[in-house]
């Protein structure tokens, strides 16, 4: 762990990184300004190479404000640890924030879109269910915002807290972090399923991130 | 867990709800309308009864398009579980967002709300460390969000996948959720403090919010 990230807001110009925390995610807010006035909305999204997709259903309200073309951030954050320092003025938590600025654009491939969002979810869930009607299709709704060179902001804050030095704080103040994950608890069954294995989308899923002990039968 | 909510946008008048939300969460997104351009900035807050505190510090940049009297909304956003449903359509995240939305102002009484931010993090820290210094106090800025009546909109999703009739799909498709959670792992102290024991203020946040056994030493 290095040193505490002072200035997180000058960002960091690493669209790898952006990618990583971006694919990390499963949602963001969405914010726009509608007359003079802002509107934000949580959403589901899925990065498809250089621009993210964000899902909705049409006529569900949340995208019925947001005209193609609007001007929109979307923001995606993520907390990696509470910091305990010396001090309760430099008391702080590690995150790591993505701000992506664009015009919302609307996606015509909505098969392809509602496989990636499947795939968001659950990577491999769209080998064990049957393809999208054409019903379904035509009642998606898909919007698009590019990942373009200087109109995104990466900030990252990470590390350690100031020491009792930097902080004018007593010495035999424990300082330190406290590191927050996102975890996976077991898999619970729909009632009608119960007699069913879970599938290997599921399973592998568990594997990859984070399993614990939580509730849940299994 | 009862049926999933289909139409979670319709909201759920419950402040207590609403409370337990915004209590529940360390940070959110701030979203304002500058020259008919949106802003957003993520932002720790504390809920203070009535009105939400918005922490940041004078000059760091995310409070200074922000002018006080701004028309700004606070998004916060959990989830809850990945909903696995019979098709890919149906297919989505059980989740709980709180929008506020009102007026900015700003808060007189910083020490206050540098020990209101303090027990948001970390609760019963202020009394392991010295009180702010009046330079500390001077760089602190806090904004305040009303929580009006009318002005906030709790939208939760719960329950079930549809079922295979519902979602006209293969019986023997297995569905459910799988729920995610927030832990906190094992405190790791910084070089300076290894000496030092695990304060009650930490060992008692982690015995309240699910500590598991995650990395880092003890």
């Amino acid at each position: 762990m290095t040193a505490l990230n002072r200035f997180p807001e000058l960002g960091v110009p690493d669209r790898a990184a952006l990618d990583a925390l971006l694919d990390s995610q499963w949602a963001g807010v969405l914010s726009c300004a509608v007359d003079g006035e802002p509107l934000a909305v949580p959403m589901l999204y899925a990065r498809d190479g250089d621009r993210i997709l964000l899902h909705g259903s049409t006529g569900a309200g949340a995208l019925r404000h947001v005209a193609t073309g609007a001007s929109a951030v979307l923001t995606v954050f993520t907390l990696d640890a509470l910091v305990v320092a010396p001090t309760t003025f430099e008391s702080s938590v590690n995150y790591r924030s993505a701000t992506v600025r664009g015009r919302l654009d609307t996606v015509e491939d909505r098969e392809r879109a509602l496989d990636l969002f499947s795939d968001e979810i659950i990577p491999g869930r769209i080998d064990e269910v049957r393809r999208p009607s054409r019903r379904e299709l035509a009642a998606t709704e898909v919007l698009s915002l590019p990942i373009a060179e200087g109109s995104w902001l990466l900030k990252v804050a990470s590390g350690w807290p100031a020491t009792p030095e930097e902080a004018g704080a007593d010495p035999a103040v424990w300082s330190g972090v406290v590191p927050v994950r996102r975890v996976l608890d077991q898999p619970v069954p729909a009632p009608w399923a119960s007699d069913l294995a879970v599938p290997p989308s599921v399973r592998s899923l568990l594997d990859q991130r984070g399993t614990t002990d939580g509730p849940g039968p299994d």
